[in-house]
């Protein structure tokens, strides 16, 4: 039986599912007060990019506030927050107001992580804020070059930081295209022919670690057409879901990114078999003749977890 | 003249041609014994994954006995043996079974090659079994997104340990894209579009190291338009053969991978070229008014190779 | 605000245009003495491939006088020399010939970059002729399987050498595709599938440190829609400019690496927006809401450098 750990991955942990992950700026109560009345599997409250320079205190402060007050308490959706990025120096900010509790969001986003050196920077800021107790669930987001060329090292530092004890948890990693596209220079095409590189590497790198794995934000929100194709051209590449910009997209989105009948069926039946044969305690474990490693049985769990998620709602 | 050299290329030593790579399952004799009567250029009689678990021990013995009894002595094509991976833990019965002597197999295909401690372990393994005087060929598979990411360091890691006496020779690089489809969560194809990240870095690692590259199996064996498609296109990529999964597909494989009469016309003219350069001692080395370097040469040699051994059949 | 340098990236230094890159063999005076009717960005006197090996001499001398004479000084293109790879053993002679002043060339080519020890020995080579004070601009191109795969640590490694004072400023990267489809075995197909992965990679490595990518040839050039389109997709895919082989395909490839009225326009109101912002001296800098980037800022003044310099033609 094959056994490869990289990081802390647990086949026991709760997981996620985050087919469509959705930013709702901080500090626009419009779009928040809609959050309930959609269904994408992830809303993120946004610190960042959709919140000018003079509305960052105002977004952090009704972030506090919604998490204080427990306004989305019984939402089915995971609800997360977007700090800034490091090196904009708003960041420390954010996390002061952000985790100030003694309630705050079980997954935070940091978008262009660059270094190794911003990662032991958000490792320390979160221990000084939250303790050594605390596991709050971390997103990457790899937008630009640099990002993308070190994308393995920048994986491996944080499971290392984890291992060392740093109080998060990395789940998921997001492909930033435009500003990728802008440090490359290049251009968005609908067929997106400049970023199968840059979309499958990075596809690679999270995989390599476990991670979920968001692909690009379909900009022509009108065209459900290439948003179905571009979906589903994703999830055959391996990504686990996509970025929406609309609500309009959610549906599209999930569905493109949802286990098919076929998969939940043999994830079942792969899961019950380890099961028995656990009980039996016996060798290596084989399903249809054919040996089981662990990360395909996580894989199988996974699905099942979606499977089940995708019941409930 | 510009003369690099990645670990032990050796402009002299013989070319085995595998463009046509077909596994047979170690313990099923109906389709050893059909090897005599299909052409493919190198034959893998399997331990791995065509051999469920409580027959392991059948296709390792029979393996043992197909070698000692020089069953396929006559046999113009490779015989091979794929034994199983190192993490299985079956791998050390394999080796020992196979390699019991005095007769056995000039090449191993090693799968699902992960981290450089399994090749450490290999190496220690068959000077143990062999001692340091045998230089058995071995053949690696990259079957993963980690294997993927770490494949220059760990083609590098072989060299060093031949560099260091490991008893065996690296020839060729082997892409399980099944594996690595499931390992990233992937869907495959027939177009292939989620795979070209990683077909041209495999190739790109392989060449680097003047190693064969092996391109992935086509699934759908009744599919002859698709499978002469996907073997051009591999051949275009850089790759120098294929994996064949039935008799049916050997033949268009093959012709797909063989140099073409302009291309055998060039490799001719280039060595003799050389060869009288070589008597008259002077200089650089140009063809055609361009300086030739060695891994050209060799490319050169391996395609005059290749054109023999298919005369010959 | 975010800001990165990687190298030693400068704001105010002057921008080359090198949409339109053109190789005249350095000893084809019928060919030199067509350079000052054509309009290419920058034209290259070739000691290299374009030459053979009994011409070498005769082409490092003309092109020695062409500077010493200044027979090109109302040029408004660039005119710059690429010297033979430093594996060839040819490297040294050029160097001598071609900078031994008193006026030389401002940009050097050095083709088949492999290794940090030939870029120590290029460091070496041009202090010991040029002294400390010089600076000449370097443009490297990456041509092998090797190099490709090396190419994040090999530019690293020209910075490296230009912080410890070495007398070259890195300026472009050039992809040598017909090289580099020879290293690895790969054949050149009209639509270039065969190179999705080598383009993608090599732009991301080469704009990773804010460098010129320079795309590969177009081979027929009677073709002009083929080179149409392989030109504006180098140019979606963030590629700068691109090697062209006969006077017909220059204007074609300059218009597709041109940037847009909208861009230009987008760059005009950022750097204005800049400067305004750096008078009033106060906290981070935004443009239309969002926070603005060194990187960004520089592309943009490129844009703009670009366009002026067009605007003079």
């Amino acid at each position: 039986m094959r056994l490869i750990t990289y990081g802390n991955e647990n086949a026991t942990k709760k997981y996620t599912p985050r087919r469509a992950m959705m930013y709702v700026p901080g500090n626009d109560w419009k779009k928040i007060n809609k959050i309930s009345s959609m269904g994408a599997d992830s809303f993120i409250l946004d610190c960042e990019d959709g919140v000018a320079l003079n509305r960052k205190d105002e977004a952090r402060s009704n972030i506090q506030k919604i998490f204080q007050e427990k306004m989305f308490s019984v939402l089915k959706s995971e609800l997360s927050v977007r700090i800034n990025s490091i090196e904009s120096g708003l960041c420390k900010k954010d996390l002061e107001t952000i985790l100030k509790g003694p309630i705050f969001p079980s997954t935070l986003h940091l978008p262009k992580m660059e270094t190794k050196v911003q990662l032991d920077w958000l490792a320390q800021e979160l221990e000084s804020l939250l303790g050594k107790n605390h596991n709050i669930k971390l997103i990457v987001f790899v937008e630009s070059a640099r990002a993308l060329l070190d994308m393995k090292e920048l994986i491996q530092h944080c499971f290392t930081l984890m291992d060392q004890g740093a109080p998060f948890n990395l789940e998921a990693a997001v492909f930033g295209s435009d500003d990728f596209c802008a440090d490359i220079g290049a251009t968005r095409t609908p067929e997106a022919k400049e970023l199968i590189y840059s979309r499958q590497h990075f596809v690679t790198c999270a995989k390599a670690y476990r991670l979920q794995a968001i692909d690009l934000v379909y900009i022509n929100f009108k065209d459900m057409d290439g948003l179905l194709r571009q979906s589903v051209e994703g999830a055959q590449m391996g990504f686990t879901g996509k970025q929406v910009i609309h609500p309009s997209q959610i549906e599209i989105v999930q569905q493109a990114f949802s286990p098919s009948k076929e998969k939940i069926q043999w994830a079942r039946e792969l899961v019950q078999s380890f099961d028995q044969h656990q009980q039996s305690g016996k060798g290596a474990f084989t399903f249809h003749g054919n040996m089981i490693d662990m990360p395909l049985l996580l894989q199988a769990r996974n699905i099942l977890k979606m499977a089940d998620r995708l019941d409930q709602n």
